[in-house]
C-alpha cells in the first residue's frame, strides 16, 4: 500500500479544512462572536496538514485500496477535528456529543443531540450547518477539482466518495467532472439562498438552509425546523429543493448542455417522480383527517415525502402522530433514498431498480429457461458484475441495519425506536420514527456508545459502506 | 403451459387430503366425539380429486413453470379445504380464521387467532397440530415417494417445494431420494414422541408434539404451549429435537449410511452450532436477573433459541418481557431461520453463508482487483448463478417484509407488531415480539384483511416466494 500518498493527500484533506474553518471564523468576526476556537482547530489542521503534505512518495499512484483508506480515513478525521471547535468554545461541552453532531452533519444526516439549538454562538451554527454543504458533494470530489492529479488515480479516490452503483464521468477528465459538479452544486445553492431571501429571510438563514438543503442533511437554525418559519412559500421553496437535490446532478449537466430531452428521458428520474407521487397521494388521504382540509394535508405530504426520499430530514410537523401506515410508507422512503449522483442517501433508487429488474428478469428465467433475459436501465445492458454489486450492497446494508438496531438497543430503547434510528443514521436522514427520536425529539439519550455507534454508521451510510469496512478491515493492513 | 397435467397432479393431492382427513376422523371416533366434518371434508377432496385424475394429459411433461404452479396451487387448495373441518364442526365458525389457522398450520407457522385453544375437540385439535406434519416434509414430498413419475419432470416439482438455495438428491433417483426423507422424518418423530411418552405425557399429546416439532411448527395443545407442562424433562426433550428438525436431512442420511465422518465436516453444521452457542450464551447473560439463577436462565435461553432458529415458535416464557437487546438476538434468529434441506422456516442459513461469504469475497476483489476470490462452500465452488440466487431470494424477501410490514400496519398496530408480525408469518415461526403478538398472546385481534394477508406470507414463507409469485404473476398465464 502506497501509505506515503495517503498521508499525502490526508495532508490536504486537511489543509483544506483549515481553510473552511475560516469561513465560521468570518462569520463570528463579523457578529463579534468569540472566535479563538475556530482560530486554534485552523491553525492545528494547518500544521497537522502541512507536516503531511511534506510527506515525498516514491510514486503518485492511488489504486482502489489507497481510494478507500483514504475517503475513510479522510472522514473520520474530518468528522474528529471539526468536532473541536464546538468543545474548545463550550457550546457543546461533551466532545462525543460534539463528535456525533458533526459526523452527523458531514454525513448530511442532520440527527442532533443539542438540547437548545438556538442558543448557539452564530459562528458555531454556521459551521454546524455549513458541515453539511461540505458532506454534501465531498471534500475528495472538492479536492480532484483543484488538485492537479492524474485522472486514473483520482478517479479510484472519487469512486470511493461519490454514492451510487456506478460513478459516470459527466466528461473524460475527473478534474473537469469534479469542477462541473461543484459549479452546478453551488449554482443551485446560491438560487435557493436568493429564493429564500426573497421570501423575508436574512441572508445569515437563507445561506444556511440552502447549505443544508443542498447537502440534504436537515440541520436548521430553528428548534422547529423549518416548522419554525411558519411560511408557506418558504416551506415551498424548500421542498422543491429538496427534491431537486435528490436527482443525479448528471442531469443538470445535460440540461446545461442542452440536452434537455435525454435528461428527461432518464428512467430513475420516471421513478423518482412516480414514487414520490404516490407516496404524496397515500399519505394525504392518511393524514387528511388529522389536518382538517386536504389542501394543508397535501402540503404535509409533499414537505416530508421530500425531506425522507432526499433524505434531508427537515421538519414541519410531527409525523411519528400520523396514521401507522403513514408511518410505513416514510420508513419505506428512508430506505430508498435519492437518485444515484444526488447528495441524498438512502440505498440509492438506481440500485432497487437494478434488484427490481433483476428479480423480474430472474423469474421470466425461471418460467423460461431457454429465454434471454437481460437487465436493461436507460436503454442499455446492465452487467452482471453491477447486478451483483447492488445485490451484495443491499444484503450488507441490511446486514448493518440489524447489527446497529441490536447495539443500540442495548440502551433499552424499544425495537421500533433502535430500529428507526439505525435505519435513519445509515440512510443519512435524521428524525426516527418514534417520539422520542422524531422531528420533535433528539438524539441526545442515548449512552455515549451509541452515540459513537451512530455516528459510525452515519459515516458507513455516507461512504456507502466500503471505505469505512476497508478501513477496519485487518486484510487491508496486511503486507 | 401443460394445464391437464398440472389438472391431474392437483386431483392426486385432494386424493391425498381425502386420505389424511381419515385420521382425525378416526380419532374423533375413538374418543366418541362427532367426525361428520371430516367425513364431509374428506368426501369432498375425494370427489373432487377423482374428478381432476379424469383428465387425460396429452404429454405428463412438467418444466419448471408448471412445477411452481403445482406446488403453489396445491398448497393453497389444501389450505382452503383443510380448513373446512374447523368451520363445519364449528369449532372455528370464522372461515377466515380457520384458513389463518390452517395455512398456519400447513406452513408450519404456528400462529394462532384461537382464543381458547384447550375447548376444542380432540379430532380437530389432532388436525389442527397433524397439518404442521403434513407441512413440514411437504404433501408434493409424498406425492413424488409415492407416485410412479419420471425423475425429470418430478424434479421440478421438488425443488419448488424443498427449502434452500440448492436441492440436492441424495440418490439419482427422485423418488428414492422422497422416500428416504420421509422415512427419516417419520423416524424422528415417532422417537420423539416416545420419549415424550417416557416423560409422562399422553399417547395423543406425545405424538401431537412430535408432529408439531418434527414439522418446526409450534401448536401445542395447551394454552401455556410447552410451558404448561412444567417439567424440565419434557423442554429438554423438545428443545433437543427442535434444534434436530433445522438441520438438513442430507446429513441425517449420511449418517444412516455409517458416513457420519462427512456429515460432521459440514459447513453449514458448524455455523448452526455456532449460531446456537453465541445466542444461548447472550441471551442467559441477558436474563440472569430475571429468572433468580443463571440455570433457569440458560434453560430459557436454550428452548426459546432452538424455537426461534428452527422457526418452531413453541413457548415457555414471554419474551416480549425481556430485555431489548435479548429481543434483537431473537429477531435476527428469526431472519436467519434453520439449515436447508430442513423443515425449518426462514432464510435458511446456507443462503446467508453465501451471501455472508461473497460479501467478503467482493471485498477482497476491491482491494485486490486481479486476485481470484472464489466462494467456496463445504470445499467445493459455489457457482455465480448460485451466489445471485441467494442475493435475488434476500432481496425479495426483505421486500415482501416491508411490504406485508406496511399492509399489517393498516390495522393500526404499531411499528414492532406489524414488523414482527410479518416477520413471523414470512420465516414460518408464529409469535412477533411485542406482548400482542407474543407467545402469550394471539393473531386473533388481526382485521379480516390483515388475516388473509398473512395467511399470503406464511404461504410464501414456506414456498420460499417463487411458487406464489408465479402463480400470481400474469405472465404465467399468456400463451
Amino acid at each position: 500500500m502506497n501509505t506515503r500518498m495517503i498521508c499525502r493527500v490526508l495532508g490536504w484533506i486537511l489543509l483544506i479544512l483549515a481553510g473552511l474553518l475560516l469561513l465560521p471564523l468570518c462569520v463570528g468576526l463579523l457578529y463579534r462572536e468569540p472566535v479563538l476556537h475556530f482560530l486554534l482547530t485552523a491553525l492545528l489542521s494547518a500544521a497537522a496538514g502541512f507536516l503531511l503534505t511534506r510527506i515525498r512518495p516514491r510514486t503518485t499512484a492511488i489504486y482502489a485500496r489507497e481510494g478507500f483508506v483514504i475517503v475513510g480515513l479522510g472522514w473520520i478525521l474530518l468528522s474528529l477535528l471539526g468536532a473541536l471547535p464546538f468543545v474548545l468554545g463550550g457550546s457543546v461541552p461533551s466532545y462525543v456529543d460534539a463528535l456525533f453532531e458533526t459526523a452527523s452533519g458531514l454525513s448530511t444526516t442532520g440527527a442532533s443531540v443539542l438540547s437548545n439549538i438556538e442558543a448557539l454562538p452564530r459562528a458555531d451554527m454556521f459551521w454546524r450547518l455549513f458541515t453539511h454543504w461540505i458532506g454534501g458533494m465531498g471534500v475528495l470530489v472538492f479536492l480532484m477539482a483543484v488538485m492537479p492529479m492524474s485522472g486514473e488515480h483520482s478517479m479510484h479516490i472519487m469512486r470511493a466518495e461519490v454514492p451510487g452503483p456506478s460513478v459516470g464521468k459527466l466528461v473524460p477528465r475527473v478534474r473537469k467532472t469534479a469542477t462541473i459538479l461543484y459549479l452546478i452544486y453551488i449554482g443551485l445553492t446560491l438560487l435557493e439562498a436568493v429564493l429564500l431571501l426573497a421570501g423575508g429571510l436574512s441572508l445569515y438563514e437563507a445561506l444556511l438552509h440552502a447549505f443544508s438543503t443542498a447537502g440534504t442533511g436537515g440541520f436548521s437554525t430553528r428548534a422547529a425546523s423549518v416548522g419554525g418559519f411558519n411560511s408557506l412559500y418558504l416551506e415551498s421553496v424548500i421542498t422543491v429543493f429538496m427534491f431537486l437535490f435528490g436527482v443525479n446532478f448528471n442531469l443538470y449537466y445535460l440540461l446545461l448542455l442542452g440536452r434537455w430531452r435525454d435528461a428527461a428521458k432518464n428512467e430513475e428520474l420516471h421513478w423518482y417522480l412516480g414514487i414520490i407521487a404516490a407516496s404524496v397521494l397515500l399519505l394525504s388521504l392518511g393524514i387528511r383527517s388529522l389536518y382538517g382540509s386536504f389542501g394543508t394535508a397535501l402540503r404535509h405530504a409533499f414537505f416530508n415525502t421530500a425531506a425522507l426520499i432526499s433524505t434531508t430530514g427537515f421538519g414541519t410537523v410531527d409525523f411519528t402522530l400520523w396514521p401507522e401506515y403513514c408511518k410505513w410508507i416514510l420508513i419505506l422512503l428512508m430506505f430508498c433514498g435519492g437518485c444515484a449522483g444526488s447528495t441524498g442517501g438512502g440505498l440509492k433508487l438506481s440500485r432497487l431498480m437494478i434488484l427490481g429488474k433483476s428479480m423480474a428478469a430472474s423469474l421470466r428465467q425461471m418460467l423460461r429457461p431457454r429465454s434471454v433475459n437481460r437487465v436493461q436501465m436507460d436503454g442499455r445492458r446492465v452487467e452482471d458484475g453491477t447486478v451483483r454489486a447492488a445485490a451484495l450492497f443491499f444484503s450488507f446494508y441490511m446486514a448493518l441495519l440489524l447489527l446497529f438496531s441490536l447495539l443500540v438497543s442495548l440502551d433499552g430503547c424499544d425495537i421500533a425506536t433502535s430500529f428507526t434510528a439505525a435505519l435513519s443514521c445509515l440512510s443519512n436522514i435524521g428524525p426516527g420514527m418514534t417520539r422520542a427520536i422524531g422531528p420533535a425529539g433528539s438524539f441526545a439519550f442515548f449512552s455515549v456508545r451509541s452515540k459513537l455507534l451512530l455516528s459510525l454508521a452515519m459515516l458507513l451510510g455516507r461512504l456507502e459502506i466500503y471505505p469505512v469496512v476497508v478501513l477496519l478491515s485487518p486484510r487491508t493492513w496486511r503486507k
